[in-house]
C-alpha cells in the first residue's frame, strides 16, 4: 500500500537538471562533516561499500561497489523534491529562480527525498519486503543486514545536518525544523497504526474499516508525501505556516485520493504500464479495495472474503478479485474519484490566494486519472 | 561493550524524586499530542499492549500487559537524566529550583533518558541482544518483533514534541534542537563505526587499535552520556554553548576514561557486584583491553588472540584471559587510571569558573575507582 510518486508528467525539464546538479555537492557535504572524524572505512560504507572479500573470491570479479546513499537516496523519480521547485516558482509567478533560490529549494526538495530514503530502509525491514526501486531491499544486501537500522538512522540525521548547515540563521529555520520532525511524527505514528493493524496477532478482517484506512493513508503517506512539498515551499516564500491550515487539509485529501489510486492500480492497473505486479491481496494490505468490499458484502460474502485474503494462492487471489467484480468496486472507485475531484476542485478555488491555487490545482491535475 | 550508568554514588535524594513524578506527566503529554489521532489500538500499544489473543489462552492467565514507553524508558538509573538537575543546580550555585526551574531541568533529563531508551531499541536489534537491563530486550517480546524499529523512532520523535511543547519559545530553543540532533548524529556515526569495525566481513583483530577504539567510543557513548546532560543544564543556565568548547572536552575525555572502566570491570569486575557476568571476550568486542593486548603482544601472543578472540568456548576465554595477565593488563588500567584522573583534575582546575568546575569534579568524582 506504499505510495509509488507523488506526481506523474512532466516538470520543467530545468527545474530536474538544476535538482539533479544539487545531489553530489550535499552528499559530499555530508561525507566532509567535521561533526564526525570519518574514517577510510566509515567513508566507504556511506559511499562506495566493497563488496565482503569472502563474497569477491568466491565470484572472482573486480571489487565491485555499493553506495548506502546513492542505493537509497537515489533511484526514484524524485518528484516530492522537485515539486518543492515548482511550488516555489507558483508562489513567486516566476519561472525563473535566482541561483540562490534555486540551490536552497533543491536543497530542501533532497531533504524529503532523503527522508523518503529514511521511511523505505526501515519499512522493508519490518515489512521483511524483497524489492524496492527495481534492485533488492538496502537489508538484502548480502554484507548489510540490520546494520540498515543505523544507516536509516544516519539519513535521517543528514537532514538535520544538511538543514543546519544551509538555514541555520534564516527567520524561518526553527519552523523549518519543527515541520520536518512533526511531519516525520506523524509519519511514524502512520506507520505504527499500519504495523499493529496489518501484521500484530492473528490475522483479523474485522480490524479493517473506511476509517482505519484513512487514518493510516492520511499519516503514513500524505503528510510527507503532499503537504511537505508545499510547505517548505511556502516557508522558502517567508510565510507562516500557522495561516495555511485549509492549504494543509487539502493537500492531506489529495494525499489520500491518490493512495486510494494506488490501492485501486495494485489490482485493476495494466502491470506493464505500472511496473509491477500488484500483490495487496495476497499481502494482506488494508486497501482501500478491500475495506470497500467489507463495507459492501453481505454475511456470505464476507465469509469469503475472511477464508481468502491475504493468502499466497493464485486460487484464493481469483476469489478475492471475482467478489471486487460482483460487488462493482470499479465503478465505486470511478465515482470516488469524481466526487474526490470535485471537492478538491470546489475547495481549492474557495482559496483567497491566485498563486497558491496554482499550486494545489498543479499537484492535482498531475495525478487525477492517472493509470501509473 | 556499552556503557552502563554515568555516574554511581548518591545523586540528592530531592533531585531524584522529583525527576521520576515529572515521567507520567510527559507520557500522558504523549499519549495526547494532537499531531495524532491516536486509537485505541495505538494508545494501548505505546502505554498498554496486551499480550496476543492466542498467547493469554494458552497461558490461562488475565490478560497481562507490556508497556512500549515504561518498557523501555524506565528499568534504568536515570543517572543521565538527573544529572541534568544537579548540573544545572550547581552551575546556578543552589541547593533549591523554584518550580518552574526543577521541571525544565527533570523534562531535559527525561528526554536525555528517552534518547538511551531509543538507542538501546534499535543497537540491541542490530546486536541481536538477549536481554537488556534485567528482561529481554524489546525486539524478543513476542508481539514485537520488528515492530520495534517504529517504536526506536517513535521515541526518538517523543523527544522533539516534548521539546517543543516545552521549550518553543525560549531563546535557547534552537540551540537545544541542534545539540540533540548534533549528539545524535555523532552517536549514531560511533554506532556505524562500531557496526563496520565489530560485525562487518569475517572476523579481523588486526582491524582494533586504540584509534579505532578511541573514535568509537567518544562519539557511541561519550557524548552523548556525558556532555549531552552538562551541556543541557548549561543551556538552561543561559549560557552559550560555543564558549564551553573546553568543557565538551574535558566531558568527552571523561566518558572515553568511564567506558574505558566498563571494558576493564567486563573482565576484572566482580560479576556479584557489577550485576551481569561479563561476555566482551566471547563476544569479539572492540575492547580497550584487546587492543592494548594486541599492542603489547609479540607475535606467538597475537597468534594465541586471533585463535581464541570472539570464540563462545570457555577454554578460548580462559587462554585469552591468561594472555592479559601475562601481559599485565591489570596494571597497565591502573596506570591509565591515574594519568586519566591526573589529566581531568589539572583540566578541570584550569577552567577560569568555578561552577564549572564544581560541575566536572562532580562527574569525575562519581566514576572514579568505580567497582560496578
Amino acid at each position: 500500500m506504499a505510495a509509488a510518486v507523488v506526481a506523474n508528467g512532466a516538470s520543467g525539464d530545468s527545474s530536474k537538471a538544476a535538482f539533479a546538479e544539487i545531489y553530489s555537492r550535499l552528499k559530499e557535504e555530508m561525507l566532509e562533516d567535521p561533526a564526525f572524524e570519518f574514517t577510510d572505512e566509515s567513508l566507504q560504507w556511506i559511499d562506495r561499500i566493497p563488496l565482503v572479500r569472502q563474497w569477491i573470491k568466491e565470484l572472482r570479479v573486480a571489487q565491485s561497489a555499493i553506495k548506502m546513499l546513492d542505493y537509497n537516496v537515489l533511484g526514484g523519480k524524485c518528484n516530492r523534491g522537485i515539486s518543492v521547485i515548482d511550488s516555489f516558482k507558483m508562489l513567486k509567478g516566476t519561472d525563473v529562480l535566482n541561483k540562490e533560490e534555486t540551490f536552497l529549494a533543491c536543497t530542501l526538495g533532497w531533504c524529503i527525498e532523503w527522508l523518503q530514503a529514511y521511511f523505505l530502509v526501515l519499512d522493508d525491514i519490518m515489512d521483511n519486503s524483497q524489492t524496492r526501486r527495481g534492485q533488492p531491499c538496502w537489508f538484502r544486501v548480502p554484507q548489510v543486514g540490520l546494520i540498515a537500522v543505523n544507516d536509516g538512522i544516519i539519513l535521517r540525521n543528514h537532514i538535520s545536518r544538511i538543514l543546519q548547515r544551509h538555514f541555520k540563521g534564516k527567520p524561518y529555520y526553527v519552523d523549518l525544523i519543527d515541520l520536518f520532525n512533526e511531519v516525520e511524527f506523524k509519519t511514524a505514528s502512520g506507520q505504527l497504526l499500519d504495523l499493529i493493524t496489518t501484521h500484530e496477532g492473528e490475522k483479523d478482517l474485522t480490524k479493517y474499516n473506511l476509517t482505519v484506512h484513512r487514518r493510516i493513508v492520511q499519516y503514513k503517506t500524505a503528510y510527507y508525501s503532499f503537504y511537505l512539498p508545499v510547505a517548505c515551499a511556502l516557508l522558502l516564500s517567508g510565510e507562516n505556516l500557522d495561516n495555511f491550515g485549509d492549504v494543509k487539509n487539502i493537500l492531506v485529501e489529495m494525499g489520500t485520493y491518490f493512495q486510494v489510486q494506488d490501492d485501486y492500480l495494485d489490482c485493476y492497473g495494466d502491470p506493464e504500464f505500472i511496473g509491477k505486479i500488484g500483490t495487496d491481496i495476497e499481502d494482506y494490505k488494508c486497501s482501500w479495495l478491500v475495506v470497500q468490499a467489507l463495507e459492501r458484502a453481505d454475511e456470505n460474502q464476507k465469509h469469503i472474503l475472511f477464508e481468502n485474503y491475504g493468502k499466497p494462492d493464485p486460487e484464493c487471489v481469483a476469489k478475492v478479485k471475482d467478489l471486487y467484480k460482483e460487488l462493482n468496486l470499479e465503478a465505486v472507485f470511478h465515482e470516488y474519484e469524481r466526487e474526490s475531484y470535485n471537492k478538491l476542485i470546489a475547495d481549492i478555488e474557495a482559496h483567497p490566494n491566485k498563486a497558491v491555487q496554482n499550486v494545489l490545482k498543479s499537484f492535482l491535475h498531475k495525478i487525477y486519472k492517472r493509470q501509473k
